[in-house]
């Protein structure tokens, strides 16, 4: 749905895999898979299972269950309730094989899991594609020079190769990581108090002559399994899971947020050095008709500095007491979402930014010879230190770089002055180190890994 | 509109504060209202301060507009756009009046904080009530003994009232706070670059023989009359009205959470002080039932967690650079508007929690004796020290409270024994002291104090 | 102290404010002024007021008194031992009326006032110099035309002195919340529980046939006018006094952090508008000898992307519970510090950084047209709008922005070109629109305004 | 070194992990190492590795560096310096061979992977401690029950070894993925702009004969093997490892807390299942002499209340610019280092902590029965619904703990009158389940795939 106040919404639909639906059906998923589970071990009858089966079928009307789930804090009580009516209707009696065992956190986490599994995979999708696109950048320029900045100033060259390499190993990373959160995400199963002891005495009722921990296990492995979970013990009042997934979507929008943050500077106009493609409409001003902005760099790096703050609310929900805790839970659900929208927005954004980022290889490389020479001095100290020492290098070239901004002169002129009188060699090898394309042969190796990398996950 | 996974969603009803039909209203009123600041100049003519009038009667199709607005990064465009079509519909050729001299972030900011101000109007009266309500709460209990607790161990005899009064306290500051701020919300109104170029322009031109500042002045003073807010330089790059505004709010959703917090403590199964009054349904569990749980107050406190960290956000969109930054002014619409939400959701939620307290005086009577004496050790020490000096009692003390604990004695018990050879006037006043009805005057002063804060809102 | 981590670190002898000395002497002051307070009350004896006033110049070993606090949590137990000792050697007995009625969180939360109006007395100083500075800046580029930039890219022409401004508004308004913070920081006095039981207690005792309420509201009125602190309810689970004065120290580093990042960004080596004069050394780089970086920007934006989270952590432990919280009271110490910190030396280093500012105000001029006439797009569409209609100057200047691009022409020749069958009043209008000078008046006077409250300060 | 205002410092020794010193001297292990590295490809002399050799015994002023480092913004070029001055005096023109085509931030960033190498083995020796601690204090209590709590209020009962084994699971996830972190430190090394272009250049001055990319990988992997570091590209612009490392530490300071905050609860006067063994003078008060407070306990909850806000700060500095970015990459320096101590004093402390948690099986068996017996209505829910229904049973059971409330009569009373008419099995099957023995069955095996994991680690 579009958001007056959120220009990404809409981006990778996060609607459809966060909305009141999507978190429904991912509760209604886990009471049906936990019939399943319990008929796999013969706890509850195969009508039973059926009854369930239908449920995930079921339209249920989000707003009600809402609504009357606001009297005990979470949705869990009212959905159970409504569940239970449908499957009676389905099969009489049914009901009743419905939440054995199981208290609204099981519910409410396990659906979050799921909920997680699903953003995961199309955010693991957005970003693969990114990588892609971000990998045939890089080898595109990977000879491509333009300025190295460090705290704004140029410093040395370097290729935009190799910049752009540097956001891929983020994605790269950040990538990385969310997918092995993804394939370890538990499932919650432990009853009011994480002690499993109504599975148990259900257990104990149903199938007095059975030894029951075996079939408690295997109950919690079909859950799992069903679920495309990891089975775990309780952890209601441990949640590292939360922080690791969090952690891990933060690190998408941080590293998406790096690229862009990049970007827009090096779209300013006094740099213009990449710029987005825009269509007709795009990021203009309602004021200046000439106005061209990075606006998806700009939103992106928004959503990057939204998520940090986010991450923290998780973190500090980590100090829980009791078996549920009194507040810190439920500031995860809307937190976690939000995170989770955030992540889905950026990467389904980032994916379509690289796919139409403008690159001015002549504006980079005339970029390059702003500082009239100045950005060589770090190679040409190197050179220099070889036959004089490094000492004596340093300063010679601060002191001639010092001479060049005082007289306009370029750095190459004033150097060949002040090393008249060293040897013909050392003054060629020297001068040579003035040119953009020199001394960028190692860039091009670690474009070349990083690229490497990003090809093993096609 | 409920939400599956905001169970405060409702109160305060935040959705029609914040949601995009009341920004969309708050952007056309700065947009009208301009027309008519610039009218009072003679700037623009009547014809178009009755087009423009009319615009805020108008439909407008919010979704359409939020979709139209992502390609410039925000909605201002196509609203113009659309509030030009309308204006000339009324009276053709007007729609040129609209939009004089503004950019996109003069109608955001502004609209941003005329939602502010209605925000905070209503926080205030919610707040208002709640403060009537603790007022009365801390009067009928200002000589309600209860167990004085530090780092969750009884400590010293206090009053229920005194325990209230430090809610009022919280609440009373929070509230004059967010008052303050909201008594002093700026208009921006800049242009492009908030150098207010346009404007100045247009009055050279439509009124060529007029000195030009006393014009801008008025126009300025009239918008910011009409739209409620104080007259300001423009402010797009400097953001301490939006720290201050979601410090306030913060403020106000973390003096709730402290009472919240407290009250999920004396609801605790073993203190049993005060119990929220639940309807029936209210505070259940889908697992037991027998549950009551302080589901209002635990949801208050999740609010209270959730707030510190968009605080953060904001502040970290201080650090803007440029006439417009890239990200840091994108990264405040949400957060901003989420803590509104809270803030909104808990004052309202508060207050109904306020008079559906119950509290059991009795049982914090008979609480206060759970440590045999023990708790009064503060006051017989100081009784004690009169006599014998300081140190002497906190050694006596503290012997007697380690002997009492080790025998199960009481600690009256033990102290009688230890003072046997002491006077009789000191025994007897020693043992005086073990009544919790004693030596709480002092609280009720201080309750007094804060009461009277608590009735001049009134 | 010289940190290897804190660049900033000295800068405003941050450790002479907050270091441990810092903190036990306003301990201290609190006991001493405590004992006066009841001696003006006749509740101690001369004698006492003698001795303790001796403590004020007592050498206090504050490692050995940290160390001792461990034990306790808090290093107030130690520190009253030793200084009860100190006051016996001095005058026998008179231990005893230290301390009396008070609590370790009475005299850490105290002592926190203390040093903290002590920090907010300097930054003020220093927030008024950087004021001074930056005012004198602003009249000196009042009419000094520049690129007024958003989201990066030109937008429209600005004036350095309205740059200028716009950083100063920030400041201005940060110091004025600051020191109105700082013109009402609470005592706390209440005791164990906050109930003032004891020092009740005590005026029974020791003026058994006085009327005890004035007596206590005289203490506390000296005790708070000795420490140049308000008058005030315990405030022991009310944080608010914590997350006002957090939330100020954080406004001051924003607001310098904002003015900080844009050095940073006009620093740029495409831009560089202005410059932080180096001395020999400064700015440098271990492996480029040409390397000016505006090292001390860096470093302030730095300090402004930590205050946040600092801030978040205090409104976190708003959250409290019994009369004295489990973990989030003792949250706020290092976390105010540290706060603290940043503020002294932001506020120090921003003052230094003012008064070597460099600027090209001709380098200012000349960027302003590297767009080639596109940055006065917004004023030309107005001046136009006054003949044409405003869609029609939109659409025309947006087609000729477009063909400028393209043709690499200036905007102007495009528009002489597009304008040919106008009016010449219009045309010659338009084309003297194209002029950095024109159009400024009203940055000026913004300017004006904002100068003038920071002149009010001096 | 003690701080007044941190209690725990000293704990896990963090300043001698942390301290300027360590610091300064993992920068020194990179400057040797590289040079070592260099020497491994013939690229320096055997004289420069053994000049190098000899720095890493070299008494260096941590304070004269730090404060010469102020300059330019970091330590490294006047360590640099200094190094070069001693490498000279030990081998005349060995300076040369140092810091060969690196930069500041190679040193820095190598130096911070070097230092969280020490601080992770540490704290994770501290946390194999703990974990032992607390696999036995869960075996130990594998069948003690006790009150299971959600949001303040009895639940079903639990074990108290199930309560330690939530502790567990946590704090091994944590320590799980700190060590994983561990294991994956990347080293810098990149030269000014991450390019590698001067250790190209130089290979190509001093072997000119060789292929050059393969001696640059070697140098890469000598370097990174050297230091027990990963070899990777680098990574100035890509703070992934940075994030990733403080979300770990957050997440072992938070799992700790979470048990802290757990300790804290069952500690409270009216609770009292657990306490901490207290040595004299620990936990007191400097008002009340029979003050126990569960200090440590408090001050975990504290640290971990700490931790959040800091790694925001960290995620907030992935979003960075250039090749060095101009205030992201300082802002990590203190942040991270202040994560590392609380992570450090945290683990330390912990682990002493459980040693000395005293635990009362009596009392907590006692509070099972606080209810009266409502406490086992999920139970008696369960095994009821296995005859009469889902529905039925908890309408049963929830008018039965109704009555029960309003009566004063144990559950146990009031089911056995409304069971009357049922049958006998039934009616001696629900009121077996009130015994706090039974059903806690599933709870033991929990524990024991929690502690069998613990013991994995020994």
């Amino acid at each position: 749905m579009p958001d007056l106040l959120d220009p990404l919404a809409g981006a990778g639909d996060a609607d459809a895999l966060l909305g009141g639906t999507a978190w429904l059906h991912a509760c209604v998923r886990f009471e049906v898979q936990l019939v399943h589970a319990l008929a796999s071990q013969q706890l509850v009858s195969a009508e039973s299972a059926a009854a369930a089966e239908g449920l995930l079928h079921a339209r249920l009307d989000v707003a009600a269950i809402a609504d009357a789930g606001r009297a005990g804090g979470n949705p869990v009580i009212p959905l159970v309730k409504r569940l239970g009516a449908l499957a009676d209707a389905a099969s009489d009696g049914t009901s009743g094989d419905l939440h054995v065992g199981a208290t609204s956190q099981d519910v409410l986490d396990s659906a979050a899991m799921i909920v997680a599994g699903q953003v995961i995979a199309q955010v693991g999708r957005d970003l693969a594609t990114l990588v892609r696109l971000l990998a045939r950048l890089a080898e595109l320029h990977r000879g491509t020079p333009m300025a190295g900045r460090t705290l704004g100033q140029h410093a040395s060259p370097v290729t935009f190769g190799l910049v752009v390499s540097g956001w891929l190993g983020g994605i790269l990373a950040a990538r990385a990581r969310l997918l092995a959160v993804g394939d370890s995400l538990p499932v919650q199963y432990g009853g009011a108090v994480g002690s499993r002891a109504i599975l148990r005495d259900t257990i104990a009722q149903r199938r007095p002559d059975a030894d029951a921990e075996p079939i408690v296990a295997a109950v919690l492995r079909s859950l799992a399994d069903g679920l495309g979970l990891r089975d775990s013990a309780p952890w209601q009042s441990n949640r590292m899971p939360i922080v690791e997934l969090g952690s891990a979507l933060a690190g998408v929008v941080g590293a998406i947020g790096s690229m862009a943050a990049d970007i827009a500077v090096l779209s300013r106009t006094e740099i213009a050095e990449v710029a987005e493609r825009l269509a007709a409409g795009e990021g203009g001003s309602s004021a200046m008709p000439h106005k061209r902005n990075p606006v998806t760099s700009v939103l992106l790096v928004s959503a990057a500095r939204r998520s940090p703050a986010l991450v923290a609310t998780l973190f500090d929900a980590l100090v829980t007491e009791d078996q549920r805790s009194s507040g810190a839970w439920h500031s995860e659900w809307q937190t976690l979402r939000e995170l989770e929208r955030l992540a889905i927005e950026a990467s389904a954004t980032a994916a379509a930014l690289a796919e139409r980022l403008e690159v001015d290889a002549a504006r980079m490389r005339s970029n390059v010879e702003t500082t009239d020479g100045l950005i060589y001095s770090e190679r040409v100290t190197a050179i220099l230190a070889e036959s004089i020492g490094k000492t004596d290098a340093f300063e010679l070239v601060e002191a001639a770089a010092r001479e060049s901004v005082q007289t306009s002169r370029p750095l190459q002129v004033v150097m060949a002055g002040r090393l008249a009188n060293h040897d013909d060699v050392l003054r060629s090898r020297v001068l040579a180190a003035f040119d953009p394309d020199n001394g960028l042969e190692s860039a091009g190796v670690i474009v070349d890994s990083v690229v490497a990398r990003a090809k093993d996950l096609a």
